[in-house]
């Protein structure tokens, strides 16, 4: 079950929502490998390769002026005694400086290699669950497997 | 504090929402017991006996166009070698195809047991902590403690 | 790594949150030291120098109808061997008898010590990330880091 290595993967997860929230962006450099492909969407400002190039692009983040990030659903596989993957769930919500928000419900789909400074995160793509409506920026869109031929819906809720 | 059990079971109770959230129903079947007890409410429509039921039961999420369900506190405690029991709480979000949502704040209260296929859910009900006004589906209403005789409420909040 | 006293220490933030959804505030006690010192915010409301004292003042939480507490990225540092300290974020809902609504999205910065009970929490100050409009409890404010000189937002957002 790898207790130990589980439980570090996911404080690194859980320390990159924290470091966000408090814009420290040399802090979340650190959690990823320095060679690391991040892909939040298609738009070239969604995407960095490189740690330091993942921090520079973070600084969009100063446009909100709060956010909180809380990480559940952490699932961890391992790929052999130095690789890992796994899938996680944010819910993340943003506040503008004139106080509107948005928020999104998504998943990170990371990889994470073992390295001198422990596990870091080498690989993330981001999927967009749900969204409300002051929410905006193009995320990967996450796919739900479609109804049967023919299903139709069951009269099941009160009102 | 069977470590290992522990991460097991929490990996179980995640992957019914991921799988949910994908709408990949076979999959949640095999987190199941064969002869499972699942009970959401009062409603027909939200009570299942056996896994192939549950997963036939489910296919009335797909009256909502996405959903995110995301899982925190979870409690986990062994009533023997083979057995356990569980509370976990989910904020669901669902979104019907003309784009207004459903929120429940809810609770799972799990029973578990560990089959040759890995810890299983044998029995599950849930119960509702709260809801907004789009959630309409007639869940178990979780009941809190009452104040007592002659309370009243303290002068905190700024406006 | 001590797992076991991770997830002992993780089993009390968590039953703190089920405990107070439940308004059983004999059980909350019980999870705090004699002398603990707890710190949500100025007001002389939000603060309570031990665990009796905590529980007395948590009956404020009365004047709500219904809350739900979703616990997540709960982070654990060991000071020594009889010594630990926390951080997790909570999102706090909130429901009023009218029908009105209250969210916080926050975090617990906790410390923790190991007595013959277990462990238990001995100091707790509360931040607050964010709210929506219907919150007005004064918890303290976190502070996020400020952006370099001359930082002028990128144009990500698709409207």
């Amino acid at each position: 079950m790898r207790e130990a290595d589980r439980l570090a993967i996911s404080d690194v997860l859980i320390d990159y929502c924290r470091f966000l929230d408090a814009m420290d962006l040399e802090a979340i450099a650190r959690l990823f490998t320095r060679d690391c492909i991040v892909d939040y969407g298609e738009h070239a400002l969604l995407r960095s390769n490189g740690a330091d190039a993942l921090a520079l692009s973070l600084q969009r983040m100063w446009r909100w002026a709060r956010t909180s990030h809380h990480l559940s659903n952490i699932r961890i596989w391992f790929d052999g005694p130095h690789a890992a993957h796994s899938v996680s769930y944010v819910l993340a919500w943003h506040e503008r400086p004139d106080g509107s928000t948005a928020t999104i419900l998504g998943q990170y789909q990371d990889g994470f290699t073992l390295t001198e400074n422990g596990w870091l995160i080498s690989q993330r793509k981001m999927f967009c669950n749900g969204n409300d409506a002051g929410f905006s920026v193009p995320i990967h869109f996450f796919e739900r497997r479609k109804p049967p031929q023919g299903w139709t819906p069951p009269q099941i809720d009160s009102r």
